[in-house]
């Protein structure tokens, strides 16, 4: 037992943040009603918008994405809307709970949480259901660790004419989507995953269609924290704030944004894509099973490693933790005890924190009597590194 | 124009965040879940509960007071409630209209945007209307700089038996007041007024009898962004929390309490009430009027002065930066127009910044053709700095 | 006795490092042979070229400008040499015990510390000393807060064929001034005065003829601290450095360089001398006396005021401090007790600091029984400041 | 080529500086004659007494330990010193050519670069040199990686009645050393190795006879940045600076010397052998043999691995980095392209950075063609990581 710190977080979110983001977010606090403050956010929006690939101002709800995804349900679904929710994980089955508050009805496409949906599957539900108005989808169920193909899935769903609500917290910025791709009405992200921000702020690309439909629906909130129809021109810099924005937070922001676009987003894409494909190499020579029932659904943002049977999901965390200061994160409700999830988010998504993960699980296994080859993991992890171009 | 831009933020907050609060908010980044984080977010809480002088843990929300407003609104305020609101101002007034969303019925005391709620009302009120169960005001009301007096009001209610929901955003922290003081069932303040911390929490002290009566609601927000029932426990260190908390804005927190505690309660009011007292004395001396009625009503943490006839509010703000690159606060809703707020809180409630801010009011407007003698005026702050023990 | 802390610091440095600069420095620590490390290195030295006007790479010392005084001195001076030490201040003057360990003779022109070294004196001085082959000269003696005309006597020493050395520690950044200008073989300054940066490092321009006398010269430093030489090509990204760098002093160099030039150095200066306008109107406006023979001597980045009859500059410095929070600068050696400085550098250097200068240099003066009228000095530094373009 | 950048620095300084030391060098920089400051000054100086676990108060020189060596040279050695230098390394050596600047003799102690010097060539040397009056020794040889018995030989050179000045740079922090505990006269450290602070600074603690022979030695440097004297009693509050110290340097030595003792220097010493144990047993398991002649000479901040033959230490420096993202250090003069160092100083001794080491070091190796079981090497770091208690 080394260690009895934390000295590595390879988790799914809140992520490390880098380094040019604390210095950011320490940046002096402005008035919100400064004039030059009002520019200053503006700017920052616009610059939002290049990173989200977008034409439209994207909104900067002040609150982490869970705000975001709420306020989404809240503003977007009406009482007369037949939601589809698909549900392929804990965070893709709790937004249907979200959506029952205001749907009409919310029906839904469920397949087990190592599973992805198919667009098929899509596809043939809205032809049953031609009332479907409304679909919603999780693009990257970090609790399972797995992918929906929301692009696919984006064009089905367009062509049926319903109106999508993306949730690509975890999935954005980290790998190829955007919310134009995907045909989002609502798209929900934020900075403190893949763009190594702090969290605090959710990230929204609303389209037309959806700013007018927020505008028809009576019950959308307004003069509300959960109100999106409030912030539609507030990022203009002659028009005020409905309330006061987590200034700092939006320091950090910019920080983060200047990051990512100054890397450049491909090869941000690229390093989240080789962390990962290092990490599964490593953890499946280590004779371990990746959680996703095909690894071709596994996230770039994150490894997700079924529990061997025998050990303790949580026994493993804190085994990595005490004896190597390294934190992963946990399942959630149905996952939780079954998987362990190594992040690749952000400043973690450099390939070598993946022989970190894989020499802290597979030590933190051998301590708890499974054994595994160690040394083959980090091997294979290296093997990966070194293939890359 | 000598300037064009921002140097002194006289605001009333966001204000400046103290140096040692920047530093602080650029902390490492902790994961959630991890129990060393849980740990460190439960000692944070503990700083606050002390910081507000009260026994139980506060309840800190993921968003800055106007989510605890809501919040508060929205968890205590049953469909059976009868409210009484206190308005003596434009945030006075605005929490009535949350309530509306709630309550069986709203009723209130309306007193001019310059005055304050004498407790005498109060309890005369609550005699003709014996079915009020909860009572709301705003201690300092910011858009007018004026202060009710929320403890005696208070003890009025506490002895007819409702629940007060008191809106101290602005007031704690710059003068002596405290959740037990007034008798509070809801007591909402932040970090980034009289604090110097950054905006983006709610800082939520709850009464033993507003948790009853919050669990007890059928229609109090749970699994929402506007639950306040979904934190009672999520402080503790073996608890996980609703959903990530903002953790540079909490370490924020931890640094601007640390230096809370560490000055002195005694001393940060009294530095507090010293520089406004200093700025009025200047302001007079310029032949200005205070906004309130009655200096005895006019915060330690704001002074509203109000406009001359024949000024323009918002000219007079443009000059003030433009020229001297001050910033003050403007007017809201009602006030807008007739009055220019200068804060006095956190880092900026040091009597010199009272000169300061008499130098470019005063300047601001001679520029404006409003001549007034900022000589005497600064002459003036300065005796009262002077006679300061 | 208000205050007892320190509010604002309006020194002549170390002075008030900008929020950016604060930033900068927190910036990760790099090892010093890391390849992009040293690319990095150079990248600052380039910036530090453009800012200084000049078109040789300088040199950065890594130690604050004293260091860059004292090894000018030891690497240029040789044994051989004849030095015309020009003296009208504190630090003039102590220039000549450094030029002395080295040079075979020193010879001097002195004024009055309150006043300036006139080009004809040096011209007229050197046709008596043919035999000088150094000059030396200190730009703004800060203790006295004068400016000597070092570009008139650069002229009349290129004529003679001497070399200049000269002190620009606290000038340069702060109003038109280069190495170029002056035709200096050495020229010193440093980032922690006008540029608003950080104590620690020497910034030093060194002309073809100074590398040259220097290489030639056997006494020079070598393998030392003291060294200029071991540094000549070491900014250059395939060179070691001849010691560690002090890394966080260069990251916030950087930053402190990047404002400078982001925001003009034009626009620097200008408000540099804007603040010692308004600031001197304001002193005299209370019937005090500038410490310079002329105003015209005067350094815009520092006031120096004489100290009136029966008043302790000591309990001044104290008065200030302890009532009003307000730092100045004290004399030093020969003008210590005889005058109070009021530092314009950098952060400081924006008008509003004059009325704060004043009103808090009036304040103290009044609490120790010296009465002054402080409205009257605030009221004439904004007149100054109003009548700015 | 995954990475071309630098992601982990694990060199043997300028080191990674803690988060805390980049928040902590970020406060606001102050006047260093304001008497708050120099009371701030005397208590910074105070930490580092308690950290250095001695009873006089130390020199902070406002340079890097360079500035420490040299001007420990210039000022302990007097013109008639007969100095005895023990080399068993470049920095060992180096101080020789300081020395002999000054003394009237350097006689030396000379082993090869991978070897220690025993105390009894010590004791040996002296009784046949009983002129000797100062003795030389740096402690952890960096470009090496090796130790010498400095508390032995400190003994033997106090039973001999010389003066002994030990360089403990890049070994103080790191492991159980002390001026007290080997005597000496002059012990120079610093905070930017073990202590995870930024570089810029000396640690230099002075004994009472060091004192006395620097007052009485006529040549000492005086009102110069080679005086220790200069300093002697700079830190009381109630003195002035010779010159400005480096304030935000002070600052960041503050926040290190805060952690260090927190943590408690038995962990932070405990930690860094913990990993270089575990670093050495991989690097050995990959068939690598130390360069250290004895693994018990080998120093517990520094792992030197001898480069295979065959194999450009350049490239195998370069490979790590662009690979990998991981920085070593080269070698030094004599042992430049002969081995690569691994640093454990600070943040980065911490027992999994050893498997990150074992990993970039070996990937490289590989990389170049000279095959190594990266997974063995990590297994065995493990296994010493594992066995820790």
């Amino acid at each position: 037992m080394a260690e009895r710190t934390t000295v590595f977080t390879l988790s799914t979110g809140p992520v490390d943040a880098y380094p040019e983001v604390l210095a950011g977010i320490s940046r002096p606090v402005r008035y919100d009603f400064d004039p030059l403050y009002l520019a200053e956010y503006e700017r920052i929006v616009e610059r939002a918008r290049v990173a989200l690939g977008t034409a439209a101002a994207p909104v900067i709800l002040q609150g982490e994405p869970v705000l975001g995804l709420e306020a989404g349900a809240a503003s977007l679904i009406a009482a007369d809307d037949v939601v589809l929710n698909l549900a392929s994980g804990v965070y893709g089955k709790g937004f249907g709970y979200w959506a029952a508050r205001y749907a009409k009805e919310v029906t839904e496409i469920a397949v087990p949480y190592n599973e992805a949906i198919s667009p098929e599957t899509v596809r043939t539900k809205l032809a049953e259901r031609p009332d479907v108005t409304i679909v919603s989808v999780c693009h990257h169920d970090t609790p399972s660790g797995t992918l929906n193909p929301i692009d696919e899935i984006g064009a089905v769903v367009a062509e049926h004419g319903a109106l999508l609500i993306v949730d690509a917290v975890s999935s954005w910025g980290g790998m190829p989507t955007s919310p134009d791709a995907c045909h989002a009405a609502l798209y929900i992200t934020g900075p403190n995953k893949c763009l190594g921000g702090t969290p605090g702020l959710t990230i929204l690309a609303v389209s037309e269609a959806a700013w007018e439909k927020m505008a028809a629906n009576p019950a959308a909130p307004r003069a509300s924290i959960l109100s999106i129809l409030d912030w539609k021109d507030a990022h203009k810099a002659d028009r005020p704030f409905p309330f006061t924005p987590s200034v700092a937070e939006m320091n950090g922001l910019d920080a983060a944004l200047a990051l990512y676009l100054e890397e450049g987003p491909e090869k941000v894409w690229a390093r989240h894509a080789l962390t990962a494909a290092a990490c599964r190499a490593g953890i499946k020579a280590m004779g371990l099973s990746l959680w996703a029932a095909r690894e071709a659904i596994a996230s770039p943002t994150c490894t997700a490693v079924a529990v061997p049977d025998g050990v303790s999901a949580d026994a493993l965390l804190t085994e990595a933790q005490m004896r190597y200061g390294v934190v992963f994160s946990k399942g959630r409700k149905e996952t939780d005890g079954k998987l362990v999830r190594i992040g690749h988010m952000g400043t973690t998504a450099r390939p070598l924190y993946a022989t970190l993960a894989v020499t802290a699980f597979g030590g933190a296994l051998n301590a708890l009597g499974h054994t595994v080859d160690v040394g083959a993991g980090v091997a294979a992890a290296l093997s990966v590194i070194d293939a890359a171009p």
